[in-house]
């Protein structure tokens, strides 16, 4: 048999990019908003394409997932309702439902395809949408709208959006940030997506200045994603009373479900950045 | 004019690779160790290649080379004198040499050509080879003969090599850190690059199973190195007496040299690794 040799490639800017050996394509469709891609990879498993945008692998997946959901559900000492803007595979959903405490947890993901997509080619990291877990509810609306229509509600809104262009990008607002704050409950936090600081400081700076015209605490913590551009990626937080350097739900988590990537231990240390990417985050906040 | 293409890749694993647009090739040759390359690339500035694997580029060195000097030369009260086994290009010397205390720092590469080559094509890294600074001397000789002639004499060792094939393969031995650990003073440390824990982790877990053999206190910690695979690089840490998460050199910091990566607020949380390391760690220096 002659090997394919079917590659695929991600530019992280027109003169860098990073190639990924592939079996075989799985799944190669346009929906409404993107294109939608899934790939089996020889290295990384399988892996979901947006608009030529690798958003996860089956890989390295937990990182990301583990990493936007533990760190705001442990800052709260008993979350019980939870709101995903994106995330449409799943893996953010999987990861706070193992949170016991969880009563409510809505997936707001605009494109149904890629729940679909997700679900029938990813099981492993779409697996709680697959459950029939009660506390789960998929929403396919507008994620900016949708938010609106809260005050006071949600102990934690998860940003798990694509990049800032084309349809994300107004997930990346003041405006937005504001109706995330209302839809909160009084020690509600938020986390998102925040890009890399080597590749995208000044879109870092941009998202934690919105943050910090809304809320009394403002945090970047960062990751090691290999499959994201440059590896070390990026989440923000906004806090509105809990200090996020405190993990009110360590003996939760002590008591609570085995993690890959997080722990109680690392915690407060996700704070401390490196000295460029701190200095750009005082910059911005001081805006 | 026609736009010449060329392009270096690297595979990081025969599946995965990462490629550079480069505006021309600055430096081709083989030495008795090894071949050597320097390119111009578009994105990352001048690039070090030693037998295929990027060794450092201009836009990101500052992390390596901060990270493996800094953070062992501010746990020491005082450093004095210093030993380097590797580092030919010179980030590692001209880290070190910002510390007001050093007196005496000795770079050990194996390789002329590899500092000849630096010195000429990478002024911003190699610049303290290139300076009148009687503190340092460099000597070529084999690292691993070199430091046996040593006993209780330098406060800092760090091991700045090439991955643990080749030549570069005797320098991650049990025997080796023996040498080290005897070279070393009575509150010396020591530090080495570890690989990346994404693909490398049974690489890793034996430094540190090796290192644990001599050294009370053995550590991993981690910084964001776009150039390098995975993006997110380990380094190991062997103590005799201090301990790592203690900055004793702290004041000094506050009074010292600017940094881009390392700061004082950063330095006990480096040591609080995301879980599936820490407990291959944990595992490691149990044996």
């Amino acid at each position: 048999m002659v090997d394919s040799q079917l590659w695929f490639s991600e530019y992280h800017t027109p003169h860098v990019y990073k190639s990924w050996k592939v079996k075989r394509a799985l799944y190669s469709g346009t929906s409404k908003f993107q294109s939608i891609d899934v790939y089996e990879t020889v290295e990384y498993g399988r892996m979901l394409v947006l608009d030529g945008y690798v958003m996860t692998t089956e890989r390295d997946e937990y990182v990301y997932h583990e990493m936007i959901a533990h760190v705001p559900a442990f800052i709260h000492p008993c979350p019980q309702r939870a709101l995903i803007i994106g995330g449409g595979d799943g893996g953010t959903v999987r990861e706070l439902a193992k949170h016991p405490g969880i009563k409510e947890i809505i997936l707001c993901e605009i494109d149904e395809e890629v729940v679909r997509v997700s679900k029938e080619y990813l099981p492993q990291i779409s697996s709680a949408l697959n459950s029939h877990d009660d506390r789960i509810r998929v929403v396919h609306e507008d994620g900016f709208k949708y938010v609106q229509q809260f005050a006071d509600h949600f102990d934690v809104i998860i940003v798990d959006s694509t990049d800032p262009v084309g349809a994300g990008k107004i997930l990346f607002t003041e405006e937005f940030y504001g109706y995330v704050y209302r839809a909160l409950t009084r020690n509600g936090i938020m986390t998102n997506q925040a890009e890399n600081a080597f590749y995208d400081l000044k879109i870092m700076q941009d998202i934690v200045q919105r943050l910090s015209v809304h809320f009394p605490y403002v945090k970047l913590y960062n990751a090691g994603i290999p499959s994201y551009p440059s590896g070390y990626w990026s989440f923000g937080l906004g806090s509105k009373t809990l200090n996020p350097l405190q993990q009110n739900g360590v003996e939760r988590f002590r008591k609570s479900f085995p993690t890959r990537y997080y722990s109680g231990d690392m915690h407060p240390a996700l704070f401390c950045l490196p000295r460029y990417q701190q200095e750009a985050l005082d910059e911005a906040t001081a805006r």
